[in-house]
């Protein structure tokens, strides 16, 4: 399918951190374009933030590269440096490697929509510098335990 | 720069194609967003296709992954399979490896603005079926010749 409407892209919900973190991004819906067009190399994703929602565990990936950019509302992104807004048309990149955790909020009471961009460079892994948490990107998706390395029971 | 306002990035014009090809995509205007953000795994730009203008010629690649997502305006794409429109909010997807050339026309009287996303996959080349011309990607940047391997002389 080469073409794709967003409105004919089912929303996925839900989430791979173990279940303690899970409720953080309980807000989230993301439709996969990018996999809909049968595309490997990298994922785009039509990202939607309900009212006071969150993107996701504050965290910076090792090998791969992430990039978004606003479609509609307004996003707070969360760093080192603190908080900044982003309008729609705004966008903002997080280059592998950079120690620097990020994630998203909708602050607002208006849905905030916009497209995350990542690749697929193997052997990444993502550190969460505000939680006791750390993500391996494995052949069979993300393993995440405890910064002493120990799992988490489900 | 984490984070990115496109009205503050600068438009580029023209293009690396031999020069009896560049007035092709004469019309086109590209920011580089994710190169300002310092991202290298791939590049997001937000393109601008004034009125009556192309993007390309007419292309696949063996082994980059493309896609866009239509910002503003409408724009007409170009595959085998003929033409067809996409408006704001739709978006296509050209995966590696599918021998099926895309361009997209903007035949409207306003502007059109597209996210154009595409991975750096070394060893990749551009094969464009309606023109003499053959693009391989090398550590220069493409290296485009006729299809029988002679050069153009500009």
């Amino acid at each position: 399918m080469t073409i794709i409407d967003p409105n004919q892209i089912p929303s996925r919900t839900g989430s791979n951190y173990p279940d303690r973190f899970k409720p953080v991004v309980a807000g989230r819906e993301k439709k996969r374009l990018g996999e809909a067009t049968g595309l490997k190399n990298f994922g785009v994703n039509l990202t939607t933030l309900l009212p006071k929602s969150r993107s996701a565990l504050r965290h910076w990936h090792t090998k791969q590269d992430e990039f978004i950019y606003v479609i509609s509302g307004e996003l707070t992104l969360i760093t080192d440096e603190g908080e900044s807004i982003l309008s729609a048309g705004q966008a903002a990149g997080f280059p592998a490697g950079v120690a620097n955790g990020h994630c998203l909020y909708n602050h607002n009471e208006q849905v905030a929509t916009y497209l995350e961009i990542g690749d697929r460079t193997p052997n990444d892994a993502g550190t969460y510098p505000d939680d006791d948490l750390v993500a391996i990107a494995t052949e069979q998706g993300w393993q995440f335990t405890r910064k002493d390395g120990t799992p988490y029971s489900s």
